[in-house]
């Protein structure tokens, strides 16, 4: 797989979104506060831009108003032509992309850190490309600085597949996945760990900024590899749910034979998976719609480049 | 206060409604199960109807879709006019009451037993008014028959304020609270505890319906007293957080002095009531829109006089 280019110059156009799902409430209220009180995010080489990815929805209260803002960076909503009854998170997208972007453009954003929650037992999750050496340094950095904190780097990308994500819009990008909070709900010890990762990550920019280079590294990653659909009936309504003993069990082991659903009627659905998985958004209140019960994952252990210093500048002779 | 009269013919006409708020899902899939497998719900003397009870809501899983239903069963919503832009809600409202009710007349259902879950840490709670003696004895019935599930009996009608809740409709009526659980999401631990507490209520109408006189008791009930409002900017946002150590703490004394909220500027605020309360719905996603942190309750043991069993009907001489 391609890497991203390493940045050779000082990130100084960094951005943290939050509401890009208007019933996520951390990074809502993140995101409120920074407007209000931008202090947090400034340092000596550059502030970070608040923003509320998603007003609309955030106003009402929903993840989204006519489609998810977080499936709609992909080029064919971009660049489609505005038409009057298009859903709002289209037009947003593309207002979002002029301003953060244009995507896979040297005029894009430097850094985007976007904040969601889930309803799944998750922890601190960090969700990013494989191919984003720059925020996997990022992603080792808060787990270094965050030793009791139990927090996993899931990578996001099949290799064919056109990236469609918020973060997808700046050069480098993270998303922040904590959890489980309920829709709607603030809770002020995910509020505190939000804000303080926040921190943490923009003093990794710093450091970076500063000339700081970072060693080559092993590190175990959560690789996405597909979804697992609930059991429906004949006319689609759901049969069954999250089997007890898998609910909570996100970045456990399941084995095939495993059960992973109760049906209504009682009866124990068994995982007919041919190897093990690491499950994650067990049982996430956005994904019924999607009809996704939980993702598939594989743990790899992978070696991440070191992460260059910049070249200084060479300071002109008087 | 007045108690209610206690039923003195069999309760034939009971009724189990989920999905009055349409994202509060186990009540929505329990319904949803029964109206396909009603068998669940038959007993010698009866059968209970499985009825979703706001199914548009429930439809795009969102608590309503333009008023709450369950504040809807007042007169003045029953008995006002049809207008063409009324919500839903008030619609939908005059509907169940001439299909359960009406309400306050001798044609309302028996018994309507009304399924929720909260994002609050509640366990299990049954709610009913203080004057219904026939719904007490079946909560204490629920509590005998499941000594190891914490259980707890919310009180909640002030004397002057009419009804406004679903369970109003019917003669006698309960509101089964889960939680936690987020919206949107089911829990299947949750779902089974909810099924297995409607299979005992039904099994206490059942009982007193074949003539079983139960004994008076006194029993630790909690009293709703009033609601607790948000720290808010001028402008009307949120500026703070109910308090990392009050959250989860549904049922718990809380005492004057004790941190009820963290602002975003990271300052504690106390209680400032003037003796000690118990907080029930603490951070209840759904209150925020009603201004509400959390209900406080006061806990008061009361004495329960007993239910006396039905005079069996005279068999006629032949």
């Amino acid at each position: 797989m391609c890497s991203l280019p390493v940045p050779q110059e000082p990130l100084r156009r960094v951005v943290v979104t939050g509401g890009t799902h208007g019933n996520e409430m951390s990074g809502v209220y993140l995101a409120r506060h920074w407007l209000r009180t931008p202090v947090d995010l400034q340092r000596p080489s550059f502030s970070a831009l608040p923003m509320l990815a998603n007003p609309a929805a955030t106003a009402v209260c929903r993840r989204y108003i006519g489609h998810d803002l977080n499936r709609t960076f992909t080029n064919t909503f971009l660049i489609s032509k505005a038409t009057p009854d298009e859903p709002y998170e289209v037009t947003r997208a593309r207002e979002l992309n002029q301003l953060l972007g244009p995507k896979s453009s040297s005029q894009a954003f430097d850094f985007l850190l976007d904040l969601h929650n889930t309803t799944a037992n998750m922890g601190t999750c960090f969700i990013t490309k494989a191919t984003d050496v720059f925020a996997i340094h990022l992603c080792h950095h808060l787990q270094l600085k965050n030793p009791k904190l139990p927090s996993r780097v899931l990578v996001y990308q099949l290799s064919q597949d056109e990236t469609y994500s918020l973060d997808s819009v700046a050069k480098h990008g993270m998303t922040l996945e904590l959890g489980p909070q309920a829709q709607g709900v603030l809770r002020a010890d995910l509020f505190s760990q939000m804000r303080s990762l926040v921190a943490s990550s923009l003093d990794f920019i710093e450091l970076f900024n500063q000339g700081t280079a970072f060693p080559a590294f092993e590190m175990e990653v959560y690789r996405f590899l597909g979804c697992e659909d609930f059991p429906h009936t004949e006319d689609g309504d759901l049969a069954g749910m999250v089997h007890p003993q898998l609910q909570d069990r996100d970045f456990e082991p399941l084995r095939p034979g495993t059960p992973v659903f109760q049906m209504f009627s009682g009866e124990d659905v068994l995982y007919k998976g041919d190897s093990t998985v690491y499950p994650v958004f067990i049982n996430e209140a956005a994904y019924y719609e999607k009809n996704i019960a939980f993702m598939k994952s594989e743990k790899l252990l992978v070696s991440i480049p070191a992460l260059p210093g910049l070249t200084p500048v060479p300071t002109p002779l008087t």
